[in-house]
């Protein structure tokens, strides 16, 4: 029996276009001998649509794109300082507002150190773990605003807002994944400061908690965290935190694992209720865009996790192997297109 | 012509005592021979306390401790899950309330990588920059609620509050503080995401740099900035940055360089209303207490920053000159006592 998959490809801006189309090639490569067909719709959004129609997402992207059973995206966000930008915030816009209508409450980041990925700890030990984000809450509600703008008298605002609705069901996602691996838990948080945030995560943590007895949990203030994740990456099998943490804590465990060239994400509906969104952790980087300079192995990544997810396991592992043998065979550089086909070529 | 400083001891708890015994030793020999005494007052304050008195910080501490020209404090917090302490948050009833009350708008933490300090990174390269967190404000003020609270309908809100007086006070210290380095100067924070606080900070940033056409100015996200402390820390100067972005960043900055049991910090009120506190980076570390395991290093070094602090500067040159060269020679475990005498006898 055939299964067709709607998918909407959103390239985006800078590198995102060419990031994509090796994922594309992998996506492909892999499916080929077996009977699910992939059927993609191309979305242009991004900066550079906005500079063109002076739309970010409008109702009837979000309507077209939310008919479809899952959404792979590459980077979006112009040039830094392009003044034609300055009004336009494209992160929180479409990236965000993608995030927080589709209710991609999980922000699923897993990190392994691969056999021939250089990261920049002498010691790293053996890297495997998964940071779950919460992705419709905290800081990054938008729930924020000034007076006095651009006087002396200027105070400006910005509420986190936190949930146990919200923070239950990220949690329990975590700990069922825990009970998957390792059965390690840690919640990242600033409890001694942020005492009502740190104290509702706290709280159902510990409820959850008591019905995994099997699943070992601790807690790291996130400025400890950080020290771990530079001296003692291995320690950590999944964390759990909230929106902004687990932004901080995901740039840096991709650093450690060799960069976030390889750095893969999931922005993640449990529900099914709307499609869910896959992205390499990295941005455009409209520095080296177009010279096919990026690493594509991040979105290729994510080509797994969205494999992983609509229950196609065996063709995601077959992309990550594909992607570890790769990684371990790397000498030279090598175009973004030469990677892809590389990887491609191994399935 | 002789002069007196009354300093404010607050050894605290775990470690505290321990670290604060070989600050105090290295204070009396690098001012044996000068006309500077210290008249110390120790205050006892922390967790300890706290279980015996019921008290943290109460009316009078605190206008005893103001009394004082600087104040030196080792840490404070009692064993972390202790119940009798769950109604006690040591973190804001002591520390933050130092902080707030005595108006410590510059929470100066510098990082430097010290010959023979080992760090995680397999090549550190030269590391030496100041971060200057603001002490006083943004999501460290309090200004949080629940409703609902153990419920499945609860919703936990913090706010954070920037304003321009505090932002622009520190923006200036650190410009003030770049011209007096390598004239670089690097704003941190996460304005795509936090619009409103973003704002702010760099408009300001952005006004005060106008008048200092000489320092170089650059801005970074969060997120990014750790995998810059992770890959490349040396490209570093000054960074100014909000408190909570500071707390989590310095953390990391002194794992980078050889661990927080190096990395000193002062809190400081420039406009001298209120003493200035001085207090390694570290916590109590209760685990290690009483069992000459700590580090005095990063208490001593906020000894070199106290000195510096009160115009002492040689003092200060000579105490920093006595740690980098114990450091340089250092091989095999010593005990608190004799990593305190060894800094203390090259004085
Ligand atoms: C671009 C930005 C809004 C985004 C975030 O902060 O979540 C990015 O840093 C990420 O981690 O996906
Ligand atoms: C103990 C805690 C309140 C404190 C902070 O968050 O500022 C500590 O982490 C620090 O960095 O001095």
């Amino acid at each position: 029996m055939s299964r067709v998959v709607k998918l909407a490809v959103i390239p985006g801006d800078g590198i995102g276009p060419e990031v994509i189309a090796e994922a594309e090639k992998v996506l492909d490569a892999v499916t080929a001998e077996t009977d699910v067909t992939f059927d993609k719709t191309r979305f242009s959004l991004g900066a550079a649509r906005f500079l063109e129609t002076g739309d970010t997402l409008t109702d009837d992207d979000l309507a077209a794109i939310s008919a479809h059973d899952a959404i792979l995206l590459g980077a979006v966000g112009g040039t830094p300082g392009d003044p034609r930008l300055k009004n336009a915030n494209i992160e929180r816009g479409l990236l965000l507002k993608l995030r927080f209508t589709l209710d991609h409450y999980v922000n699923l980041r897993p990190s392994k150190l691969f056999t021939g990925a250089a990261g920049p700890l002498a010691n790293p030990g053996d890297i495997d773990f998964v940071v779950v984000r919460e992705g419709t809450e905290g800081p990054y509600v938008g729930n924020g605003g000034a007076i006095r703008q651009g006087t002396p008298h200027e105070i400006a605002n910005e509420t986190s807002v936190n949930t146990a609705f919200g923070v239950e069901r990220v949690v329990r996602y975590a700990f069922d994944l825990a009970e998957r691996r390792r059965k390690k838990l840690t919640l990242v948080h600033k409890t001694n400061v942020l005492v009502h945030a740190g104290a509702i995560w706290q709280r159902i943590v510990n409820e959850v908690a008591a019905e995994h007895p099997d699943v070992a949990v601790d807690y790291l203030h996130v400025d400890a965290a950080t020290i771990f994740l530079a001296t003692d990456p291995a320690r950590f099998d999944v964390i759990v935190t909230d929106n902004l943490f687990g932004d901080i804590l995901t740039d840096l465990a991709g650093a450690v694992t060799g960069g976030i060239g390889l750095a893969a994400s999931g922005n993640i509906n449990p529900s099914g209720a709307f499609p869910s969104m896959f992205e390499p952790v990295h941005g455009s980087a409209p520095d080296i865009a177009g010279q096919q300079k990026a690493d594509p192995t991040a979105a290729i990544l994510s080509i797994a996790l969205l494999l992983d997810h609509l229950g196609l396991t065996a063709e995601s592992a077959r992309v990550s192997a594909a992607v570890e043998a790769d990684i371990a065979s790397r000498d030279g550089a090598r175009t973004t297109a030469e990677i892809g086909s590389a990887i491609a070529a191994r399935l």
